[in-house]
């Protein structure tokens, strides 16, 4: 059954009226397109019942990859009012109306505005069921995005690191990833020294130098599907303290992915590695969950996070990527993502796994 | 005067409560700071009075540049509700909220879930008082990216065509953007052939030949301020119908320009292009507005399109792009950024605007 088939049937089900669709990975899951994020609305009218219709500017509708038997294109020219013709696709102005969450706020309070008696809902509750488990076809698709980036992570043992300021080397990895068959590059975090103990750090002209451990945690998309993987290397000789810490968040990455497999609530896996974190001593220095779900989108559901009962299922894809943060001195982080099979997890990265020492 | 002083002055005086940014230009623009584009919630709470809040998610914290005289930080933790964090920061919960045009959907729903009585409303008509008109170090930023662009369609003039795809010339000229200063490429189209005729395309694996016209539309950021610019590439001899198509746009260009001036509405500016196109036979070719405000954004107000009435001054600034779409043949598109003096406009691109003959 087609995907846009298959949430209809969810809609019906749950008694919303429609979904609408735009930014965000949901549109391209359901059709095959790409939002651009722009100012000029395109969203897809997904009713419980009937036609759907994606309503897309005008100058963007040749971007479009006709699927006349999944949704009709309504393009918009220039003088027209997206949102009015949005609402005229609707089946019913006063229902239940479930909109995409990374939509603009602004479409959102002009929809409420003309749609005064309808209730708006987020979309993801219904869309995630289907999102959230992987088929075969997406499961080889995230294999081959890992593999992927795991061949430029085999590579980064090999280059040049002291000297090179950490912008250069994230221009590097970004260029290995369309080497090694990346569509698109997404993020190429390289945080060295003190800077590793920022998280989402944000690659400077620091130069790297002997000493250092640098985190490397990068990702992008081959064929729609999306790649994250984190490995670090360390400059010369490993602090003493560093190599122990590492040896503690390989033994902690480890913890969580034994733990993985169907029926197992999200938040056990977080424990899972926390656990072997704190009994190191390390326990404030993991800020951040243990992982996010990831397919069409690098961030989906299901979180890997305290406070998540959810019971994990197969084919639900997801990182496991304990970190230890030490402000002022210096950060590891370790990820892997991972496939749920019938009875445990599956690696989908598989690049060494040590810290690696390089020049 | 700090801009969250002078928006605090207009939240005040219009009685808006607060304004809620998060995703987008705004929040750069007051703060300083570009929120990741994730599920983790980052928001500013500005209350018309009183203290400026940064509600941030911890592990991204470090990556905020402090402006303690400004706005205060507020970390929120993993197992924290982010948006009750948001709340708890409003002065009010049955005030007037005006939110940030891109915030996600997500954020609004909930919001709006947790502040029943509150009303919510678009930040952007206050917002954008402040950020349409440049002040002069914004008009030197504008100014220093289009130089840089400029000197990216010099360079376009003399590389090999024939022969190459345009997704490899795309990345040359994301390549070629870094070179001459920019910090970022947001975009770089190579549109070839029957493609030019998709506006907004994206490059493809089409071998650009001879007989080829390629539209070029590049920019990306260079200090936090945006290029914008297009300029075509005939491959060897121009047929006829485009050649002629071509002096119809550069009038059309040239008149809108000559349009441009403080006072004048800006559907004037559009309807100077539109004229010359339409007298030449072409009218049905131009399928898209004549240009779009740029600062911090590459698109922002204000819009130079039919129905937008409002008085031009001195400060915006502008593209005036017009184009011809020939559906299966070709496209061609000339585009400048403009910003206005007292008594004109002045240009901010200034690369030759002949339809360039290439190899």
């Amino acid at each position: 059954m087609k995907r846009i088939a298959k949430l209809q049937e969810l809609l019906a089900g749950e008694g919303v009226s429609a979904c609408l669709l735009s930014l965000g990975a949901d549109l391209p899951y359901f059709t095959g397109y790409h939002a651009m994020p722009l100012e000029r609305l395109t969203m897809a009218v997904v009713p419980a019942e009937g036609e759907a219709v994606l309503v897309v500017p005008e100058l963007e509708a040749p971007r479009v990859v006709p699927r006349p038997d999944e949704f009709r294109i309504r393009p918009w020219g220039e003088t027209e009012d997206p949102v009015e013709v949005v609402v005229d696709h609707l089946p019913e102005r006063d229902g239940r109306v479930a909109v995409g969450d990374q939509t603009w706020a602004v479409f959102v309070l002009r929809l409420q505005a003309v749609l005064a008696q309808a209730r708006f809902e987020s979309a993801t509750p219904l869309t995630r069921l289907l999102r959230m488990r992987k088929d075969d076809a997406e499961v080889k698709a995230l294999r081959a995005a890992g593999e992927s980036a795991d061949r430029v992570a085999v590579r980064l043992r090999d280059i040049e690191w002291a000297g090179r300021n950490e912008r250069d080397v994230s221009t590097q990895i970004g260029r290995m990833l369309r080497e090694e068959g990346h569509d698109h590059v997404e993020f190429a975090i390289v945080a060295s020294g003190p800077n590793g103990a920022s998280p989402h750090h944000e690659p400077t002209d620091r130069v790297i130098e002997g000493g250092d451990v640098v985190v490397c945690d990068f990702g992008g998309r081959v064929d729609d599907y999306c790649s994250d993987t984190t490995r670090c290397f360390a400059v010369g000789d490993v602090d003493h303290e560093v190599a122990r810490a590492w040896d503690v968040l390989q033994a902690a990455q480890q913890a969580a992915f034994e733990t993985a497999r169907p029926g197992i609530a999200a938040q056990d896996v977080d424990r899972a590695a926390r656990r072997v974190i704190a009994d190191a001593g390390f326990g404030k220095h993991f800020v951040h969950r243990t992982g996010h779900g990831i397919g069409t989108e690098t961030h989906e559901h299901p979180y890997i996070v305290e406070g998540n009962k959810e019971p994990l299922d197969e084919g639900m894809a997801f990182s496991i990527e304990p970190g230890i943060y030490v402000a002022g001195r210096f950060g590891i982080r370790l990820e892997d993502i991972v496939v749920l099979t019938a009875d445990g997890a599956e690696r989908l990265n598989n690049s060494p796994r040590d810290l690696a020492v390089v020049r």
